[in-house]
């Protein structure tokens, strides 16, 4: 094999192989501040260097291969790669295999952690030792206003807050409480993108709910930070600004109102001590549970019988349930598996 | 002394002192949400039971005396006293001494702090054996819209996170970083009263603000409740909304645009790693210090130096500064000192 190397980079391995964890931004009231590292699901890439050249190439395979562009000028995973590869003046080709594993328009960051993918990829493969900063921000190029959350949490994992510095947003990572798991449910539901989802939201805010947003958004942020979780499981369902202007735009699905949605949470909150959240843009729903008050069987515990009820709500108003996935914050981001 | 006991209620003491510590709420993106209890300045109050009737007399003394009214329609604490009293049906009189050393009208809870010491001892003269939870709601009738954050601070001391309930609003407090201390610098500026600050921000608040402010609430939150005083002090200066409001509506005194305190509150986290925020509805400056970044001689340290830049500040914009007030967040609220 022929191998460029080109101005300055030494050229160390032939491929790499990384996994990145899927990511759940919001929680609720933190709308581009807060975001999550899930376990499951996740996605592997594997990145080889071919010959001659400069570019990406993009093949998928895994579940949700048909729902990804191959083309990598609408890639999330192509864009950022082919910026990084720009930037760090890598002069060959890369071809990156996807095994697309992470619901794709579901509320799940599946581009942003592409994108994550095909930078620590590209970072094994070129020795280029991006520091934690790097990574997050060349790998946010191809997000909406390069927005930082889902990309944060894929890279670092753990629990993000996004910073407004005064130099640009940055973000801070938290380890995840160890009593917190999720069942991820995802409908049938069909978003437009990210882009149009975010056009439901221009609308000015009044006093009444700004307050009510800072006090459910910083209660979550301690709730989880302190794992009270409590606090965090009362809060986050309510998020009085995003999910209601979303969900008064019929983002979340036909038969869903604000209200109807609203009645739902405290239904579930009260009956099964289980939170619920739209995962980022929507429509995947969050449903966050105490590991410790559902140690029966499966099939029997308070969190079963809350799927049951939210499956059972988006079936009767003609949604399927396309997959329910058991998960649980993921404390590491993005890792290389092997490189040779 | 013939003391009337009809009614269920047993009388159980003739007098009793409390003393009560100030409070600056908001804590900059907090707004309605965050409030601190400050060791200085504190109130205390000398309640004594006196014979026949119902109803209660205030007298004040202190170094702001002449700055509160004492007509119980009025006065905060005559106002939530005769309240509780209705209430318990407490049938007898009760002169309360206040003496004043919280300045009034400067946005460090003088009413709030008022209305607590009244609550208390009232349930220590009376056996009340009153919760926190009822403490701070029969201390919050005589605060504008029944707002809970100085009056939750002034009761339980430490920091305070009001929760935005389906059952209404309550509180949670969590013990105070041991590092940070405070100084309070009040100038003569003049401001109707709360209510009319609180008109001053009813606009519409954009989207970008409103992320700006729950990243920065959060940010602070957790920055206080995990030590992380860096945290605290890079977001609690910049509130995008409510502090921006108020500074534009010229709350803050002439001369003070919101750019122009911003670029103070920049200047003074650049140069001597000290936030500032303005403590309450203001217009009592608040500057946050690291006590272990202090450690040098009182005048030559980097808090000295802020003190004196933003004193100057104010003068050279013909504002007087009435007082400078070393202080520390109060880890403890209200406390009965004495009774008989």
């Amino acid at each position: 094999m022929y191998v460029d190397i080109s101005g300055i980079l030494e050229m160390r391995r032939n491929s790499a192989v990384v996994r990145v964890p899927s990511s759940s931004a919001n929680l609720g009231p933190g709308f581009d501040t807060f975001s999550l590292a899930l376990i499951e699901p996740n996605l592997t890439v594997e990145a080889e260097v071919l010959g001659g050249g400069r570019g990406v190439e993009i093949r998928t395979s895994g579940r949700y291969a048909d729902s990804i562009s191959t083309d990598p000028v609408e890639n999330a995973l192509g864009i950022a790669s082919t910026n990084l590869m720009r930037e760090r003046g890598i002069e060959c080709t890369v071809r990156f295999t996807v095994r697309a594993d992470i619901p794709v328009r579901k509320g799940l960051g599946s581009s942003g952690a592409e994108a994550v993918a095909g930078v620590k990829c590209l970072d094994a493969l070129f020795d280029l030792n991006l520091s934690s900063e790097e990574l997050i921000m060349y790998s946010s190029v191809a997000e909406p206003n390069r927005h930082l959350d889902n990309v944060a949490a894929s890279a670092l994992g753990g629990l993000i807050i996004v910073q407004r510095g005064r130099s640009g947003p940055n973000v801070r990572r938290y380890d995840p409480p160890k009593d917190l798991a999720f069942v991820v449910i995802v409908p049938s539901v069909k978003k437009a993108s990210t882009g149009d989802a975010r056009s439901a939201i221009r609308r000015p805010i009044d006093l009444e709910s700004y307050v009510e947003g800072i006090s459910r958004a910083s209660s979550v942020a301690v709730g989880l930070i302190t794992g009270d979780l409590r606090l965090a499981f009362e809060n986050a369902p309510f998020d009085p600004v995003v999910e209601r202007f979303r969900a008064e735009a019929g983002v979340y699905g036909a038969g869903y109102s604000w209200r109807d949605l609203y009645e739902e949470k405290e239904r579930l909150l009260e009956r099964y001590g289980v939170a619920m959240t739209v995962s980022g843009a929507g429509p995947s729903r969050l449903l966050w549970y105490e590991v410790s008050s559902n140690e029966g069987q499966r099939g029997e515990r308070p969190i079963d019988r809350a799927i049951e009820e939210v499956s059972e709500g988006l079936r009767s108003r003609g949604h399927a349930v396309e997959e329910i996935i058991f998960t649980a914050p993921s404390p590491s981001g993005v890792e290389v598996i092997s490189s040779s």
